[in-house]
């Protein structure tokens, strides 16, 4: 079967492609990563998220040790061909690993970056094992 | 006068960090773009988005052809202090230079990526001089 959709894509030098992670409900942009063809080919089997880990150079299956699943709801593409926007459930309601529901945790005020989003649950309670 | 915000950030080693833009009324994300640090910095000081173009390594400062300026009204940044999210008001309605209101505008379905949004406004209409 060929994979017209997977072929259109115009990846970087390094064979990755940015995705925006965006809840499909409340439209809020949760996170944003990397993925190569891999990440991205199992991302639409298997119906959540998988990235590429830049900084430990392998596939990170999102939610795999914290649970925090990101269900698909719908994928995107840009003009370009080259972003990725992923409209998803996201279990727990909690995307970063600081605990919070979004990175995007911080906003400059008055010069400074200031966080202005709750931590949901204690990182060291997410990841025990 | 120190700009603490901008020592802060994490740029890649082009000196970029990726900017997403999203619609700060409808939470629709609209763009996504590279910054370096005079960009940036002209984007607080100027109060609308202002990117660098990787293709024509220079300045873009978003709607100087077109008019479809991005209004800052607040910019966030995540957990790695490597990606900013611009909330912006998008003048005229349209972010991208297709004429659509998004960039992201085609959807994968059955296999393919198939545009779902309305082009709003010509191109030829839109960059005519």
């Amino acid at each position: 079967m060929t994979q017209q959709w997977l072929e259109n894509i115009k990846w970087d030098e390094r064979g990755l492609i940015p995705a925006i992670a965006q809840d499909y409900e409340t439209g809020k942009v949760l996170m944003f990563a990397w993925m190569n063809r891999e990440a991205l080919e199992l991302t639409v089997s298997l119906n959540r998220a998988v990235y590429w880990s830049r900084s430990r150079s392998k596939l990170w299956k999102k939610g795999e040790e914290s649970g925090h699943v990101q269900k698909l709801h719908e994928i995107r593409i840009d003009c370009d061909q080259d972003v990725l926007l992923l409209r998803i459930e996201q279990v727990g309601g909690i995307a970063c690993h600081t605990g919070r529901n979004s990175c995007f945790y911080s906003v400059l005020k008055e010069g400074n970056w200031q966080a202005d989003s709750p931590v949901i649950k204690d990182p060291s309670q997410i990841y025990q094992k």
